[in-house]
């Protein structure tokens, strides 16, 4: 085994791509495996040193992956619409892509551990905050409900082959890069002069900035275990929608008008997440990005974006 | 869509064909797919009007499906101990195929039922008995772990989808034609004079003959629904494996030595499964065959074995 090398699979994503940059600039060797189409001066710039575009499966990983210290699993579904609408593809991606994963640690590689980005939606509509690790599971989506069965291979995979693995789940991520879901979508409505959201505005998010939630994931590795230890990855603070799109408006011009709100409920949305954090907090672990400084770096970061590529 | 046509997967299998004759029986024309290789003659004779030898795909489904009135799902692992020396293959088995027959009814058929034979594994050790089916799901096995996420595919199809499902939990399922588990194994130790099993003798298991447990899945299809009832496939009486094990002793040999026991916990062994069976009942489902009856008949058919095959 390489002890400096590391794998990230769906490193052409998100927070596979800030995952890759984290664990680069930590001194780690990352190599990057999944879908999606980049320049290598492009996957060089987020700190890989190899880029495969493949399907992952046992055998592809057999042939790339080569017994890293850890792969951190970033592949997967990216979106509770899309699960929704998408059931089975969320299956594969999410659910399958997991047993994957591990089934090649534990015949090929079982030093490797496994580090799995998981979600708060496996906790469902909690009825007492801050959700703590230990809270009831009840994901209310199909994406919560596939993100719940891939920890429990993960767990599984610990307890009964003592794999060394780790479960973060991570409340509402964001940053630049980030070109879908409600920063994004409100971005594109306040810019055009539509300021009417569904919902009712109240509803309470945990933002964490990507950088931070890569940090965790560094974290993880460090802290995987037999026992598989899952915690939660947020600020441990609640901003509502409200408050978030406010400043969204504000950011985007000196007049920042409020946003309105529908008042329905939207399905499959919970009314409230704030992570409790102490667990990850024991890791030495702390969030640096302030929610109002990340939202206003996104705002500038969406401006480059569609002055360059538009809207 | 054909209501007079079923499909049972996984009919070559041994829930699988008593399942197929079953239905036949009832007048519906039943098709089988999955994998093992049998002649025109004996799938005929097990009530079958077609058999396919195929891996379960959405694409193989369409192809040899064809709409049916429902799909009753017996196809999966079928081994707590194969599960955990193959936890890939069961998972491929028991959740993958499940996804993809849902997928397929979602997709290209959606009026089709989907009956799934669950297992009583997914209670893992039940604290109080008998176990309804609201007891604490826990399961403690691979196999069991694996049978509860198929079962969540299918109630989260039948909630989002509007599939009409039925998921039937079975207890302890025996009958002829079992090649494997306590009684297969009992006689052939027996008849060579070794009295010595593992375990403790006082678990206590809840019995079911395969002809009810297909009757049950005969009720299922009926039952169907869009809230996916799920229903506990048992006798609802307990009986120890010290006296299923003596009863066969008795049966192989005048003489009928007891049996003995080492003692020890064997691991994903719980200590006792007796099914709250009411849910079931208010089916007007009723288990016909009375275990001692079945075990002698297990046995006499199992000396029938032996005698044209070998031990």
């Amino acid at each position: 085994m390489n002890e400096t090398t590391l794998v990230v699979t769906g490193a052409h994503g998100f927070l596979g791509r800030y995952t890759a940059r984290c664990l680069a600039q930590y001194g780690y060797t990352v190599k990057g495996i999944g879908h999606g189409k980049w320049d290598e001066n492009e996957w060089r710039n987020w700190g890989l040193s190899a880029w495969q575009e493949t399907d992952l499966t046992i055998e592809t990983l057999r042939m790339h992956a080569q017994a890293p210290y850890a792969i951190v699993h970033c592949a997967g579904g990216g979106s509770v619409g899309y699960a929704a609408a998408e059931p089975y593809e969320d299956f594969q991606r999410t659910v399958y892509s997991t047993a994957c994963v591990l089934e090649y640690i534990r015949r090929f590689t079982p030093a490797t551990r496994f580090i799995y980005p998981s979600s708060a939606s496996v906790y469902g509509r909690a009825d007492s905050f801050p959700i703590g690790e230990e809270s009831r599971i009840a994901p209310i989506s199909i994406y919560g409900m596939h993100k719940r069965m891939a920890e429990e291979l993960a767990v599984s995979s610990a307890r009964r082959f003592a794999i060394s693995t780790a479960v973060v789940r991570f409340f509402s991520l964001y940053g630049c890069e980030l070109r879908k879901q409600l920063l994004w979508d409100a971005c594109r409505k306040l810019t055009t002069g539509d300021y009417s959201f569904g919902g009712t505005g109240k509803e309470i998010r945990d933002w964490l900035h990507v950088e931070d939630a890569a940090d965790l994931l560094r974290a993880a590795i460090e802290h995987a275990d037999t026992y598989c230890p899952i915690v939660n990855g947020g600020s441990g603070m609640g901003v509502t929608v409200h408050d978030a799109l406010a400043l969204v408006s504000q950011c985007l011009s000196s007049a920042g008008d409020p946003p309105s709100f529908s008042g329905g409920h939207r399905p499959g949305d919970p009314d409230c997440y704030i992570a409790d954090i102490h667990k990850a907090q024991q890791w030495e672990w702390r969030a640096k990005k302030e929610w109002r400084e990340g939202i206003a770096e996104y705002v500038a970061w969406w401006r480059q974006e569609i002055s360059t590529y538009g809207n």
